[in-house]
């Protein structure tokens, strides 16, 4: 940029143009600054316990410094307190669990390294020095590659990796310096007890401290999951049944609701690494409630996985929405009710699902169950009183849903009155113009050909000119995308009324885990007072 | 088991039960031993370079040993060599990328924190005992809570979280030892000269004895996803229309069909994660074939992504297999042939990919791309050729398809000789006996309330008795099940047929994806001998 500005106007002198970049940087440099400091900020907005955390992090770094300041400790611990300080920083970790797990893994693999080191130094001292030398080189190796490729084992590392590195280090520190060193043994002595004082340090940071249990942390992002899928599977469907008619005015909104959707099912489906390792260092936390014995990590995994499988059905939602190939707006309209109130029943359970999570109570879904039923007999008989609408394309006559319930005679009436005809009219596109119908006028039925989706036209946009094959298969490609537009209309929209119908179905199995997470997890019976609420709310 | 057979035989004296016992342990280790050895096998069957690797470590920790294992070595670095065994440990990981990211992350963070602590020490020296104890405890403390709370920003967190780590270390260690230690600036001098020497050992053995590149790795991830995914394609549509009269027979190979399909698909789905992981060690990596100039880990993430997506498709149609509720097997013969076709060319496209990518050329899918086009003309000709199975389920008439193609006056015939029947046998549930069906004879039309899918007798399985409440849910939801099931039988096939459909609209993205990967990675230009060799195939 600003070289072209320099190009234009010759005449600025050169000391002008300098005070001008410095000016330019020295307003940048403030943009960046605001910029990194609202990103620091935003950090501790997300969740405040990170600031809790690095406040921890800073008063038990302090507390170990303490052995080193304080003359009657540093008499006491010796040098060896740098053990204490490398221990605070590795082991001290976000979660109360991850730092148990951590603290474990590093004193387990730190005794076990030094007890074999002992062996290996005792067999070495007493076979001379070349030989010793080659012993323990020879060890070095072994031990080595051994502990370097258990650590591939899944089991191990799942839940040892660190052990396993700890132990190879220490090993390593000890067999090696002994070589040199005749006080192995009171050395590796004082610094097992100083990394002892170290992890005592962190637990206590850790567990007395403001904890931070990666237990609640699952309990909360399973409740988030549940709500985010219901607001997701609410924005699709009212998406997918709205009218675009002011295209310009509510672009904005629309985005924010393709953000929502996004986000919802999105939170689901890239959970699983987050929740494993989450329900990972929950296995090492102490029972820290006095609701029940063990937290049932793995029930919420399988929470997870079945929300998960859900959600692949909400995207397949979210895909027809998105498809290059519509039922025209006139048709979907038809069925608008009876969707938007499956639908809502689903969120509704959902809602309820994570309602009782929330409060660790059983769910009652008698009441919801009733009433989703009832909305999937609604839709049924909506669809089985349009069936004109599931014919293909090819025959684009005016037959209302009348006869094709049986009203043949109605038929041969119209039939022998010449009104029939076959024509091609986009209007009448396989849309049937019965007399249930009351919205018939007042909506203007898009042709077929314009309606392109959201999706299409972002391809195009993006489509870059890189070289001619690549525009000859794009052609090639559309040409294909407009054949497609030839199938059946009411495809699309059958396709969007069975995941619906299939979510329900899905619906069962999340509801069956969630129930079995109430029972591993001991949650309150389900409370009447509660019930007859929900009821009044239904009436 | 064992306290069975106790119960059963008093009269065997204890004697013998104790040897039994010892036999049985007996027995337990070795097979216990057994499935540890197998476990340890298979992990390097996996991946054999796990193995190169292990050894790797292994040797690169022996070098670093003779710093203190060989006189003159020991000689020049002295008991700091401590340092550079534990640099090797932590920095040598499995691929070059990682090795280089940890590496340079710990040398700068080495560096910085060196320097800090140097600035903070000589203010320290200068202001007095008591008052430089405090200086040291308050900095300890700020620059702990800042570091640690400057990990949780995402951007530091994903590129150089560990050099952080390793900042605080070093800034500690040296901080707190300068209070007691006057030769800090030697110590630190020396300590990062064998951290440099661990380093360089690192390295050399990372990138120059058998490379792991992880570049490498995303590529062949990239293959298999696409590969994984086309056989999974291919195994849902089969398991679809495939005929399940002989269950008992055929119930090891179906479920080795369930097993391709979801590894198939879930490969795609969980490799968000890996893939990342992936593409952060390629960017540290250097460039290492003569091909292009940076490899583009971006671009196959993006890859990646779209292939997520894809794959959300092939888990609705998936969903289809499972599902409820499902259009009678007899229905479904009659578009058998046509989607075959078209899943046929949706996996040849994929395998083209699969195969552009692997030999790192361009693909030419103008060929393919024609098939497609004729493949998706072919399904919508006969659904259209089909359209009374979209009607209702409420009309069992036997009206065939030439009536709705228009012969109006074949069906007035018909008619008035009062040979249409509305009766509700299962035989003619919403299926058309039309002349255009061959196989009409030979299929067994299934009754409606039989097709009971997989999913649903799994879950009543799984369903174990946990109080009364539950029972009654599961009733109720399977009350519920039922009712769906007087849905319009064709909705469920219409909506694998969308799936199909959608899934060609997917595919573009895809291909636009690798194509652009292709430009990119400079993949070579597309030989001409192949594509006759393509042709030839395809006539």
């Amino acid at each position: 940029m600003g070289y072209k500005v320099e190009a234009r106007s010759m005449e600025i002198s050169m000391e002008d143009e300098d005070s001008r970049k410095k000016r330019k940087k020295g307003l940048n440099l403030p943009k960046k600054m605001k910029k990194i400091l609202r990103n620091l900020w935003n950090v501790g907005k997300e969740d405040p316990r990170r600031v809790i955390h690095a406040l921890k992090v800073g008063v038990a770094l302090t507390l170990v410094s303490l052995l080193y300041l304080m003359e009657p400790f540093f008499e006491g611990v010796g040098k060896n307190a740098l053990w204490a300080v490398m221990t605070v920083v590795v082991v001290l970790e976000f979660s109360a669990g991850a730092t148990l797990r951590k603290g474990l893994n590093r004193g387990l693999g730190t005794l076990i390294a030094g007890s074999l080191a002992f062996f290996i130094e005792w067999v070495a001292i007493h076979s001379g020095k070349i030989l010793g030398g080659i012993f323990i080189g020879t060890s070095v190796f072994t031990i080595g590659s051994m502990i370097t490729y258990m650590r591939f084992i899944p089991y191990i590392k799942k839940n040892y990796d660190y052990g396993m590195l700890v132990f190879l280090l220490t090993f390593n520190l000890i067999t090696v310096s002994s070589y040199r060193v005749d006080t192995v043994i009171k050395i590796a002595h004082e610094r097992l007890y100083t990394i002892g004082m170290g992890i005592g340090i962190c637990l206590f940071m850790s567990l007395l401290f403001f904890p931070i249990w990666s237990g609640d942390d699952l309990h909360k992002s399973t409740i988030t999951k549940l709500q985010g899928l219901s607001r997701c599977i609410e924005a699709c469907v009212s998406e997918y049944f709205e009218e675009k008619l002011k295209d310009n005015e509510t672009s904005d909104s629309e985005s924010d609701d393709e953000d929502l959707i996004y986000n919802g099912y999105n939170t689901v489906l890239d959970s699983k690494s987050a929740d494993e390792a989450l329900a990972m260092y929950a296995k090492w936390e102490p029972r820290h409630t006095r609701r029940c014995n063990k937290f049932p990590s793995q029930q919420y995994i399988k929470v997870g996985s079945v929300l998960r499988k859900f959600g692949y059905t909400v995207v397949a939602l979210h895909g027809c929405l998105q498809t290059e190939i519509q039922t025209p707006r006139s048709i979907r309209i038809l069925f608008k009710d009876p969707c938007v109130r499956l639908a809502g029943e689903i969120c509704k359970v959902l809602s309820e699902l994570s309602e009782s999570i929330q409060n660790r109570r059983h769910c009652s879904l008698e009441i919801l169950s009733d009433s989703l039923e009832a909305a999937l007999k609604d839709l049924n008989s909506t669809i089985k009183s349009q069936p004109k609408l599931f014919l293909g394309s090819n025959l684009h006559s005016n037959i209302t849903n009348k006869h094709l319930n049986g009203h043949v005679s109605y038929y041969n009436e119209t039939n022998s009155n010449g009104t029939v005809s076959y024509h091609n009219d986009n209007n009448t596109n396989g849309c049937v113009l019965g007399e249930t119908i009351e919205e018939n006028d007042t909506v203007s039925p898009l042709p077929l050909n314009s309606v392109v989706s959201l999706s299409s036209l972002r391809s195009v946009k993006k489509s870059a000119p890189t070289g001619e094959k690549r525009r000859l298969r794009k052609q090639l490609s559309k040409i294909a995308v407009m054949k497609s537009l030839e199938f059946s209309e009411a495809l699309p929209f059958a396709a969007f009324a069975s995941l619906l119908v299939e979510m329900v179905a899905r619906l069962d199995t999340v509801i069956d885990e969630v129930e079995e997470l109430g029972t591993i997890a001991c949650f309150k019976e389900y409370d009447k007072t509660v019930e007859v609420r929900i009821e009044n709310r239904l009436i």
